[in-house]
């Protein structure tokens, strides 16, 4: 997984989610902010059911986001968590290096 | 996790996936589609909520297709999304080495 | 992650699933199948929502398994998809083994 | 992973646990308990949907919660998994240690 580049995963993680938002907008009816919140808590697993989709398509869609999207997002989650700790080591490191003088 | 084929990855999570849209269309009787939809909704652990089993015998299946599927599905799922990114990536340096010319 | 003992993870997921059962028949007074359904379903973290506690002890208890539990579950289902992939890729090998002949 | 420290880990998780139950308690109106609540429940992506933000504000919070806290609590509870296991590991071994006597 560690040779799959930042750039690839940000493209990927965008292209879900903004075909998602449209996605649900068109075929459930949802205000666009409601599309773009249903699928970021789908592909994430939240999945809080305050919003489901009713129609036949929108259910066999949501499946097929949850297969392709699911993985995308994990990555995506696992590697910014990841530069995210490293910032604040290296943060917390050039704070004790600037303390101890 | 490497050493397991991709063809045995794709078998069982058809296999599961099939087993619960079968098992609880007949234990809850819901539709076909909505069958599907919980089993996905179940393994990749959205849980909308939208549908859940009333029965005794649905909800300790839900268990049993919960510690046998959520593994399968993790996998599955983590295997799909390299072999997707590296197909983007794939692509991407085909469309820059046309493009250099 | 490899280095934990099958028994340990086993003996580890049995008493967290036991231990939310107790508790929550005791601080919700639900029944003893929506007790283990709902400790089943929130360390799974599928969690529909079909059952949530609604005491400050319930949901401060809640936050307690989530913390101590996800990781047990995790670690269990992971190990669990790879011996139950493995031993159908053997069965598989079996199968051809004898077809071949 | 391996590299990034427990204490990293440990403050960037009360960080963002904290961040959220005071979000949500300003934004949405909740309870400190509720709001507490409602945090756990999204970064470890269980989501029972008992609660949910109602505001524009609320919403688009959330899906940045998501982004930034699923990844920070899926390394914690991996490593808090691994050194329970172990300590159950070393607790067994020094059982047998005496009993061998
Ligand atoms: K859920
Ligand atoms: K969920």
């Amino acid at each position: 997984m560690r040779q799959i580049k930042a750039q690839t995963v940000i493209i990927s993680l965008v292209g879900i989610v903004l075909s998602g938002t449209v996605f649900f907008h068109l075929a459930e009816g949802w205000s666009w902010l409601d599309s773009y919140f249903f699928t970021v808590v789908t592909i994430s697993t939240v999945g809080y059911g305050s919003l489901v989709p009713t129609s036949a398509l929108g259910k066999l869609a949501t499946t097929g986001f949850i297969f392709v999207g699911l993985g995308i997002f994990a990555v995506a989650i696992q590697q910014f968590a990841v530069f995210q700790m490293r910032k604040r080591e290296e943060h917390t490191e050039w704070l004790i290096g600037h303390l101890g003088h």
